[in-house]
């Protein structure tokens, strides 16, 4: 251990010197757009990542299969090394839309801050965090071993997907249909961000996620709220006084059931969870909050619980707008983000008798017939249906866990440990296809507008990346 | 009385014989735009019916103010008459949005059905019902009795305002302005449907109005689900139980105080609304509604309450273009609409202190400060209010209404008498400067799309609409 850590301490140094060609390098990639919509700037990235690899001596492949874009894979195997570790990215990004992006075009990266060398300086380009910037890190930190003469003590696989954005769905097809390939003695998915204290985090697994639109009924048509406001059933008025049934003023979800099948945490999880830096008092004063939905309650104990969301709301018109009408229809679009132990159909089914226990009639995928309407004083329907999937959550007790956190810790000694990350992940898919430990090793900056305008990397965490991957290609 | 009942018997063949060249005057008419945006084509509406009136030997005058679109006024006056009614209408229309008209353009009068003496035939186009089909019925009951050589029995006098669909913000200053013209021993206020069974109607007041926009508040952007939600507050939850704590499961507004300033019914009221011919089946077929909002209560006697309705609710997006966030803002636009005793500013009040009591801080007029939304876990602003105006109810014990009523029961034996029409007619404006009875005398057929597209007049309604102002031209 004390010769490992020695060496990254040497490399270091090169590794500052080579800054500004990984720089360079990483610019040249985040000009490949990579949208779902366009299936052949995919493969370019693909094809990208494969000449970057070659020029490292990494032979790679492409992981296809009719219909889906390919994966990029690639191994670097050591004759000596008794276990294999998976690293997981994806190399799509979500779609932009350029009229909004104010610092930079999407697909134009542009640096903002003094030098790149500054810490906070930031590279503005769709993916520069999501997901490319694991892709280039783990690039440099082989270059960095390569300095460093240092051999990686692991087989090393690489798997770089080209569908993570339209929600993995040719993954479990692609993972089935190469097993060697996927096979390891556990993942390490390289995704989502460090924790908003930014120390490095290690996170255990994922929330859930199962979404739909509800919609209540009203008249047939709006009508004239002089004329019918207070006779004619209001749908909006219905909508809301379902969509409060659903919760207390607390914040919890009065839905029978709703917390039943939630599996508890881990002494080492709950433990875990204290250690967590505090940061949500920044975040109030960040978003402008009071206090948060359930008071007091801290994020990482609201993350590790099942929530019910309003997404949106819409009935006619609000505003200038509006117009004297009792509106036909009101929406409200739901989602549940779950965590271990819920099943997303159930837990769907919960809310669904929730409804019905109101004395909703509920109709789905469809609106209901005039029949219905002349039968049912309360009316609702449940349309675009989004199944999603279930949370994963690796224990931290697992030999490959403790593995893990001894050699992040060995840099960084204030590793965050989360059992459970916010954002969903499609881990499930991958823990069906290959039942091995998942472990989330993210590397960039929590705020860094993923998924919207102005995604943006804040170069730091780039270097702290390298850092990152070089230890973890050093695992024991 | 049973002269007058025979003279009516004879002229109506007389008339029968005229409605052609009613029908041919009222398309001339209805092809002037009539938009409150262009003040030049309301002048040639008041031109036109000053041209109508001059036809029929009827001296008219504008009565103008600076600012102010003119009403058409004129007088036709009988020495021996010891009464003196004004007749209310008015010439301008809603605006128009001529993709969505398709039994016509707007200002392309069309007639729908087998010909024009078909009863149910209707004729297509803005204002064809509201409100230039009472301004046609008077010209042709005018000219009625002169075929019939028959002279009013009383001091007949016209107003035609043009600037009713904008809310009569001028009528108070043109009639303060005007008080020798306005002076009448009452008012009939010739706008508005009949009663939905299509019988003729008396309405001796309207429902009053005020409306806001309520916009309750969550962080200050928009929040990834995952990461925040069951953390974050969600403003589209909070609106949904404030919303909620405003109306029990029965449709009871549950505002303290709501009911409180509510005037009684008289007797007579009450005997009129029960003699009301029960449409609300037929009304719940035709809007597809399984039950009335609070079951059983009559449509007639819910529009002797004041109510609480949601005229629209938007929060970030629903359906397919719903996003996986904790939405920054949630809204509803409401109305009250009121009933004689509700001041508007204190029913208003009242709803602002519910809203307090449910533990909102309230602003006004404005969006919160950064300070405001650290400090209060509960922020809500109002915004968009339209102050509106009160409800008005004459007395149908008045001498002044029973003589109406008894007029129009030697045609009507089934005339219907409601105490309070549920569209807002700005009836208070015009008690405020005149200060007598005012009785709504309303002619067009109820399902007219008033302030729609294609906007009709079923015509059956305009050859009753002559005979009830011949009528009432020959009051006693």
């Amino acid at each position: 251990m004390r010769q490992a850590l020695l060496c990254l301490t040497l490399t270091l140094s090169a590794a500052a010197q080579n800054r500004e060609a990984v720089f360079a390098e990483f610019t040249d990639f985040l000009k490949i757009p990579n949208v779902a919509a366009d299936p052949a700037d995919l493969r370019r990235n693909a094809d990208w990542i494969r000449s970057a690899l070659a020029r490292r001596a990494v032979p790679s492949k492409l992981l296809e299969l009719p219909g889906a874009v390919p994966a990029v894979y690639a191994e670097l195997l050591n004759p000596s090394a008794t276990e294999t570790v998976l690293f997981y990215a994806h190399y799509d990004g979500q779609p932009v839309d350029p009229k909004k992006w104010q610092e930079s075009a999407p697909f134009e990266p542009s640096l903002r801050g003094a030098r790149f060398t500054d810490p906070d300086a930031r590279l503005y380009a769709r993916a520069a965090a999501d997901d490319k910037a694991p892709i280039m890190a783990m690039l440099a930190a082989l270059d960095a071993l390569r300095q460093a003469k240092l051999t990686p003590t692991i087989n090393l696989k690489f798997l770089f997907e080209g569908e993570e954005e339209s929600g993995s769905r040719n993954l479990g097809r692609i993972l089935a249909a190469y097993p060697a390939e996927a096979s390891a003695n556990f993942w390490l998915i390289c995704d989502g961000p460090v924790h908003q204290s930014r120390r490095m985090q290690l996170y255990f697994g994922a929330r859930g996620v199962t979404a739909f639109n509800l919609t209540v009924y009203g008249p047939i048509r709006e009508l004239h709220s002089g004329h019918y406001g207070n006779w004619a059933p209001n749908p909006a008025m219905l909508l809301a006084r379902l969509l409060a049934s659903m919760k207390d003023d607390e914040g919890n979800v009065t839905i029978q059931g709703y917390y039943d099948s939630v599996e508890p945490l881990s002494e080492t999880e709950i433990a875990a969870l204290k250690a967590v830096p505090p940061i949500d008092s920044d975040l109030l004063r960040q978003f402008q909050l009071a206090r948060p939905e359930a008071s007091p309650r801290l994020l990482s104990e609201a993350i590790n619980q099942p929530s019910l969301n309003i997404r949106g709301l819409a009935s006619a018109a609000t505003g200038p707008a509006s117009a004297n009408v009792v509106p036909a229809r009101a929406e409200a679009s739901i989602d549940l983000r779950l965590v271990k132990g819920n099943d997303p159909a159930a837990m769907f089914s919960l809310v669904k008798e929730h409804i019905r226990a109101q004395g909703f009639y509920l109709v789905e995928d469809r609106e209901p017939t005039e029949t219905e309407r002349l039968t049912y004083p309360k009316l609702a329907s449940i349309q675009n249906r989004e199944p999603g999937y279930r949370a994963v959550r690796t224990s931290m007790d697992l030999p490959a866990s403790q593995q893990v956190i001894a050699n992040l810790k060995t840099i960084y000694p204030e590793l965050v440990l989360v059992p459970t990350l916010g954002g969903s992940v499609p881990l499930a898919i991958i823990e069906d296809a290959v039942h091995v430990p998942l472990i989330g090793v993210p590397i960039v900056n929590h705020d860094n507008n993923q998924h919207s305008h102005n995604e943006n990397l804040r170069l730091q965490n780039l270097w702290d990346g390298i850092e990152t991957f070089k230890a973890l290609f050093l695992l024991r």
